[in-house]
């Protein structure tokens, strides 16, 4: 199996990919409620409406994933953006891929810490959640609807995430 | 001031005001990806459409507020649903009230568990946050738009909340 080194997630370097849900991302900050509240305004879209989706908030429960991470797989949503956001209070794994051709591209693994969400953008190729630790929760945002959303596609040869940093 | 005592945060007794996102509450429970994740799936609708409004997240980072907590206002947002999800492993308070002729009714206390988020019906008065304990963020789901969705009300007399429970 390939070698996959995660490196932190930065709001930057996930740019082409979605957006990191965390303070320092927000497009404008404004103090409210008398001043006992500060909004970090507008930090992810949500892109949901395609062919009359509807935004829905879930919480997926992920088991904890162990070293080393076999990636031999990836998915995509291509109707709408999926955000998650931990509850959880612990570090957690994501990897997502540039499209290539209607397949996932070399993989991208990124340490994202216990305060930072992450938004997929639409169709964007993603491995499904990867806690670590513990049993995690998130609370997740994405399209609510009855038709196909989903396509995922295998990697000829899987990658292998040995260590976190 | 009336004193307004807090009862323990409940789906049920939430659900003339909205829904409590916690996983109880889930319409439907899906085990996906390979088994590794529980989907507890769409928990609260997010009606934020009207009059051109989109779904926006943000950050909310409130300060704590200290018994005995004076409510004397209230607020709505009268074009659409705010969610809100706590991300510090805190409780909180939520303060909410039944609509009287434009204005809102008494004043209901509930104490919501660390684990507890709530979303506000479209229209729903409800008191502005209510960190406990120490400066606390909370993820929310609201309405983006350049228009007014913001009505307030004064009580007459206020409300002191002078414990928890």
């Amino acid at each position: 199996m390939k070698p996959l080194l995660p490196i932190t997630l930065t709001a930057d370097a996930f740019r082409p990919f979605g957006e990191v849900i965390e303070t320092d991302n927000a497009s404008e900050i404004h103090l409210i409620n008398k001043g006992t509240t500060t909004r970090f305004h507008d930090i992810a879209p949500v892109d949901v409406s395609d062919k009359g989706g509807r935004p829905i908030i879930s919480i997926f429960r992920g088991k904890p994933f162990v070293l080393p991470i076999r990636i031999s797989m990836m998915e995509r949503h291509p109707l709408g953006s999926q955000a998650f956001m931990p509850l959880a209070g612990r570090p957690y794994l994501v990897v997502v891929a540039q499209d290539m051709a209607g397949r996932p591209g070399e993989p991208q693994a990124f340490l994202a810490s216990e305060t930072q969400g992450v938004s997929y953008a639409k169709g964007t190729w993603h491995h499904p959640l990867l806690a670590l630790g513990d049993v995690s929760d998130f609370l997740v945002l994405d399209r609510g609807s009855n038709d196909a959303n989903l396509e995922e596609a295998d990697y000829p040869e899987p990658y292998a995430i040995n260590a976190l940093t």
